[in-house]
């Protein structure tokens, strides 16, 4: 696409939602009228609707909704946040900006004149009214212009990105083209807003993705041209991943058909951020369609790779209690009820110890690009 | 400068250190011979040898130094420690690899043959030791190829960026070009090494350096192309700034005389992270001449402008008992000491209340950059 046709898309997007709150806010509106009742229905997005889609592989929403009612008690502020946020999010697109999570909060935070009550007290309330409006709309939070921070994913290789910026003032829109080969050493920062409307993923000559856990360990593998030498496109999300990042490994992912290997730590937290990865929460599991990437497979860091590859006692870090009781609860995700991954809970549970991925410098510091990492591609041996 | 002059600077810092070390060892040696005792001269750093430089307005290290003795029950394990880190940054140096705190330490940790011990129990250790290496040798551990995490500072606005990136199997340097104006969302990804070895800093024509605390806030400035406006650069360090943050904020002062203003929230950690952007750390005073910035001024937040710009009173947050504490400790810090900082303090502690940047989307989403700020850098009434 050229820069004129995305932002033909990103503008029909947009006529696309304002024209979706309109028939929301104008089905409340006839509901009144004909049932006498004010009210919304918002799909439920508790534990209790939402199912592991063993064939997808992605956890997927059921389709129980809950009536929201302005008349009661209950449900009146919820009735309220709900509506003064799809406003406020109807004047983030009109006036064609984007802003935060927190900046939405503070929109929409003022005292009801006469009482002493506000309308949001807390973050959280204006989060989940976001959240109730993406599965009431059918459009994601970044599609109505709404980031939660400022992006914090780093992308290298062979890879050309296109991203379209609205001019504030309402002229033309600039396009920012990048070359995934030609970063400097913090590679292309993934922008708070990955979608198609904004983000395009042109030409892709890469085999294959490898998500890094931490962004240290990326700028090893960056620095090393990792992603010359193995024809791949290398991503971190420098920690817990945002959804941005999520998002653009996803259509590399769907959009290119590229394989995608995640590396983590060997231990709990590393392991679940691969699932955040490869699943998703459960209480986002309506998002799972545009972020889980089911098909990810995991490169290592194991346990049995700590045999394997022979790695010295002193790199081993105690196991704590949360630990243990984190992995007891992984057992439980569906998505790694898989033996080889029991296995490994086993394995580290019996051992007593977590590691790192910097401990693979304790041979030398380009162990991991130079021999682990090869090695585990070659021998292929992922964990589902 | 040309790339081929860039790396050429890269290669003279690296031969110099390279001597730097090899001059630090021989004295040990020599010493050892004449003196019959095996020590290093390390510089202190505790609280007793830091002053305050009024004039410069930078913190500054005394000249005191102590013996750390090799055998000396108290030193012997640190003096092993300084060694060890020494010989990790002689082979980065020597491969031209860089690499972070983290792999450090696992690189020089190892049981001591025979024994139960090891060389490094915890990574303060190492990084304690690489501390000690710069003061003792002059030379910043950036410089010695080694940095903290993968860097999380953004930058965008009429700057040209040139990164040099030595090439992993000793081939040419690539030199990476970056126009500030035409970053895409992320902007340009502040490297986790911003040193002038790596990253020079070519034609700059803005007027002044806005530092945004919060990458959100930052995105709002960015979207809005603040930096075309205003003529100036915009930078954040995602909150507590890191050091190649600092690095470039301080540079982009001194090589080429703009005014840097900073603007964080209204409470007493964004005011700590405006004291961290202009002069630094007490434990790391031997670093301000390269990373404080003490003629940044501050643009606000402040409790004064909650009411000079009529804010609600929805956006108050209450201080809490660590606020309040913080806000005594900070009276103290010399740089503090002036009465309009006093002022504000006690404005905030009679008020009892802090506010957050992104409190100014209550009026509305760009207030921040069409009126409040535009508002305090007309009437320049900065805090120093």
């Amino acid at each position: 696409m050229s820069g004129d046709d995305l932002s033909k898309t990103l503008r029909e997007t947009d006529q696309a939602i304002l024209r979706r709150l309109r028939e929301w806010a104008e089905k409340i509106v006839r509901n009144a009228q004909t049932e006498k009742r004010v009210y919304m229905e918002v799909p439920v997005r508790t534990f209790s609707n939402v199912y592991y889609d063993e064939e997808k592989g992605i956890i997927q929403m059921g389709e129980r909704v809950a009536k929201r009612e302005f008349l009661n008690v209950g449900h009146a502020k919820k009735f309220l946040q709900t509506s003064l946020v799809a406003a406020a999010i109807k004047d983030l697109v009109a006036e064609g900006i984007t802003t935060s999570l927190r900046d939405v909060y503070y929109r929409i935070k003022h005292t009801i004149p006469g009482t002493k009550e506000n309308t949001v007290d807390d973050q959280r309330e204006s989060d989940k009214a976001i959240e109730d409006l993406e599965t009431m709309l059918g459009f994601v939070r970044e599609q109505m212009h709404v980031f939660s921070k400022g992006g914090k994913g780093k992308l290298a290789g062979p890879v050309q990105i296109e991203e379209i910026v609205p001019d504030p003032d309402g002229g033309k829109p600039r396009v920012v083209e990048t070359d995934g080969e030609d970063v400097g050493m913090g590679g292309w920062a993934i922008p708070p807003i990955a979608e198609p409307e904004r983000v395009q993923i042109k030409k892709v000559e890469a085999d294959f993705v490898l998500v890094v856990e931490k962004d240290a360990v990326w700028t090893r593998f960056h620095e090393d041209r990792f992603w010359d030498k193995y024809n791949c496109i290398i991503v971190t999300g420098s920690g817990q991943p945002d959804r941005a990042t999520r998002r653009i490994v996803h259509r590399l992912h769907y959009e290119f058909k590229l394989p995608v290997y995640v590396m983590t730590d060997a231990d709990p937290w590393g392991w679940y951020i691969y699932s955040v990865y490869k699943q998703g929460s459960i209480n986002l599991s309506y998002l799972s369609p545009t972020l889980a990437t089911p098909d990810s497979r995991f490169l290592g860091l194991t346990i049995s790779d700590y045999h394997e590859f022979k790695f010295g006692k002193e790199v081993k870090i105690k196991l704590t209690d949360q630990d243990r009781k984190r992995l007891k609860e992984m057992r439980r995700y569906p998505w790694f009820k898989h033996k080889a991954w029991h296995n490994e809970f086993d394995l580290m549970e019996k051992e007593g110890f977590k590691m790192e991925l910097e401990a693979t410098s304790s041979k030398y510091f380009r162990y991991i690009t130079k021999e682990y990492t090869p090695a585990k591609l070659e021998s292929k041996k992922f964990l589902p």
